[in-house]
């Protein structure tokens, strides 16, 4: 029954470039031959073919998109919303789109390497629980931070966390009425200062936010050698 | 007065291929045509062609080693000590070959994109502080494991530790001769459990260890891209 639940994808694609050092948006830039964001969209399209695909991207990109889709004949039906001036602003305003009742999964833009099985994991486990984020185990030891320098913590009770982020509809809509804060950096924490459970769904390390011109080697050798 | 401080450079390399799903132990694969150890060996040189360098092996792999440096060439100077059952262990024998003072470096032998300009800087940060953890900020959200499920924490108060770790000679052999404790996950948190302070030194999202396939990928592009 939870299956029969309309299924949303909010891609938040949001980079200006600046730090990648390339005169390109970061989701505008190609790997294998395609814009990062076109691998990314296909990902979802390739889990189910009638998700309902909302595109956030700045305002001013709008028109870059559309020329790049026609140049690469991209044909996965979606529908494209103007970012706002922060993630969050951003996630609120590719959700005015989600209308009535569904699971809402939000998305990096420039994580096209999310395996179609972790966001058919996610989803399950947003169907049963409310709510699904994807995390990984960090590989390296922890420090945190204190007043007068830093003290190692036990790396087993951290995760490091990806996307997608699903949540029923209801729940995100409520979580975005909230005044943005500081300490949002993901859905999961503006979801969680409403007072929801947060159920991880464990990742893979091959789902990485692509941020770094490092990041962009990374990702045209995953993408060259499959 | 303290750049006269003799260097070493305990180079630990004590994998034996399982996670990697290949069956040379990982040190040993090679990339851009030469085992990943002769990478990280050769950036400690370059830092300081008269460090003094210990390289770590598991004992059984110290004839191929051999035989791998006399096929390659491979020139630079180097004393080699069988590992222990442990990375702690590990060490600990690494560290018997320390006479005397100065400043130990302890690195990931399977981090070869070491930048020649952090393991200056932390050299430099040890001779004045005692101790010196190159660690990188995470680009990702974190979130602490609970009882019954998963908070969020800030970000921004936490560093993922990577290598070089370094410390004054004294302090080293100190902190190795304690009784290994499951939580000694490096040697920051070895060292800090006898009380001491340790410093941080901003590392770089280059110098990655190489743990799974996708990293052996990371690597070859890195390694070929410069």
């Amino acid at each position: 029954m939870a299956k029969q639940l309309p299924e949303y994808a909010i891609i938040v694609a949001g980079g200006s470039g600046s730090r990648m050092q390339h005169d390109l948006p970061k989701q505008f830039i190609q790997v294998a031959g395609k814009p990062i964001l076109m691998h990314t969209i296909e990902q979802f399209y390739n889990y189910n073919p009638t998700i309902r695909l909302i595109v956030v991207l700045p305002k001013e990109q709008l028109d870059t998109w559309r020329e790049l889709c026609k140049q690469h004949a991209f044909k996965v039906f979606h529908m494209t919303v103007p970012g706002g001036a922060t993630r969050f602003g951003s996630v609120k305003n590719g959700l005015g789109a989600v209308m009535g009742d569904g699971l809402v999964a939000v998305h990096d833009g420039v994580r096209p390497f999310v395996e179609t099985e972790t966001i058919k994991r996610a989803f399950e486990t947003a169907a049963t629980y409310g709510s699904a984020v994807v995390a990984v185990s960090p590989k390296d030891s922890i420090r945190e931070l204190t007043a007068d320098g830093s003290i190692a913590v036990l790396r087993a009770n951290y995760k490091l966390v990806q996307t997608p982020q699903i949540f029923s509809a209801a729940i995100l809509h409520k979580a975005y009425e909230q005044p943005e804060q500081e300490y949002f950096t993901d859905d999961a924490s503006v979801v969680e200062s409403i007072g929801e459970k947060i159920m991880l769904v464990e990742g893979s390390y091959r789902n990485i936010k692509i941020t770094t011109p490092e990041d962009l080697i990374l990702a045209e050798a995953f993408a060259t050698s499959v």
